[in-house]
C-alpha cells in the first residue's frame, strides 16, 4: 500500500537495518528495541493483520520466524525472547502491516510482562462456551 | 512429560475450560487472563519451547491461532488482540510446554506494552551483521 511504511521499508524508500529477505518475507530491525536485535518479520504482501493475512502467508512467516528467532538469541546472547504480535489499533498495532515482533531477552532486562487477573465464579466456563460456540 | 502441567491437562489430569482440541492441538481459558477470553494453544505432543518444537507442529498451531484468535474476539467483543510467546525462562515463560496465548484487548483496558530503547550510533547495524551471520 501506497501509504504504508513497511511497504516503503519493502521497496527501500525507507532505509532499514535488514536481517533476512527472501520472495515473500523481510525481517530487519525494529528501531525501538526492547533490547538491540529486537527483529520485526514481515510479509513483502500486504496484509493488515493476522485475520486479514491469507492461511499460506501466515505460516510462511511463522517458518522464518522460528529461523530468526534462533540467530538472534545466537547473535545476542539472549537467554530467550517474546515472540509479540499485536492485532488492531485497540491491542497497539502501531503499523497497519502485520509483523511479529522477535524480542530478545536478557535477564533482569527490567520488561514486566502482563499481569494476570481472575475469573468471578463461573465465567470462565461462560466465556470458553461462547468461544466454541464461535469455532 | 509426567511432571508438566500442560500434558496434564491434556490428559484430563488436571481439569481446563477447553475451547478447542484436535488430535493434535488443544485450547483453553489462561486461569490469569489479562481479560476474559484470553486463550492458550498448545500442542498435544510435548515440547518445551519454540526453537525446540518440529516445524510442523509450529505450523499446525499458528493456523489454529489464526482461527481461535477471530473466534476470542467474536465471543469477547475484543476490538484487538495480542498474540504472545514467551520462550525460556529469561522470557518469562511459566511452563515449559510450548504455548501461544492469544490476549483479547478492550479499548483502555490498562494493559501497557512494552517501551522500546533506542539505538546507538552504528550499533544497529552491527547487531543486523550479526544476527545475518547466524543464519
Amino acid at each position: 500500500m501506497s501509504d504504508c511504511i513497511f511497504c516503503k521499508i519493502i521497496s527501500g524508500e525507507i532505509p532499514s537495518h535488514k536481517v533476512y529477505e527472501d520472495k515473500n518475507v523481510l525481517a530487519f530491525l525494529d528501531i525501538n528495541p526492547i533490547n538491540p536485535g529486537h527483529t520485526l518479520v514481515i510479509p513483502k504482501k500486504h496484509s493488515a493483520d493476522l485475520l486479514e493475512a491469507p492461511e499460506e502467508t501466515v505460516v510462511e512467516l511463522i517458518k522464518i520466524v522460528k529461523k530468526i528467532a534462533l540467530a538472534v538469541m545466537k547473535a545476542t546472547g539472549a537467554k530467550g525472547f517474546n515472540l509479540g504480535l499485536n492485532n488492531g489499533e485497540a491491542a497497539g498495532q502501531a503499523v497497519t502491516h502485520l509483523h511479529f515482533h522477535i524480542m530478545p531477552r536478557l535477564e533482569n532486562d527490567g520488561y514486566k510482562l502482563w499481569a494476570g487477573k481472575s475469573y468471578k465464579e463461573g465465567q470462565a466456563k461462560q466465556i470458553a462456551e461462547k468461544i466454541k460456540n464461535e469455532l
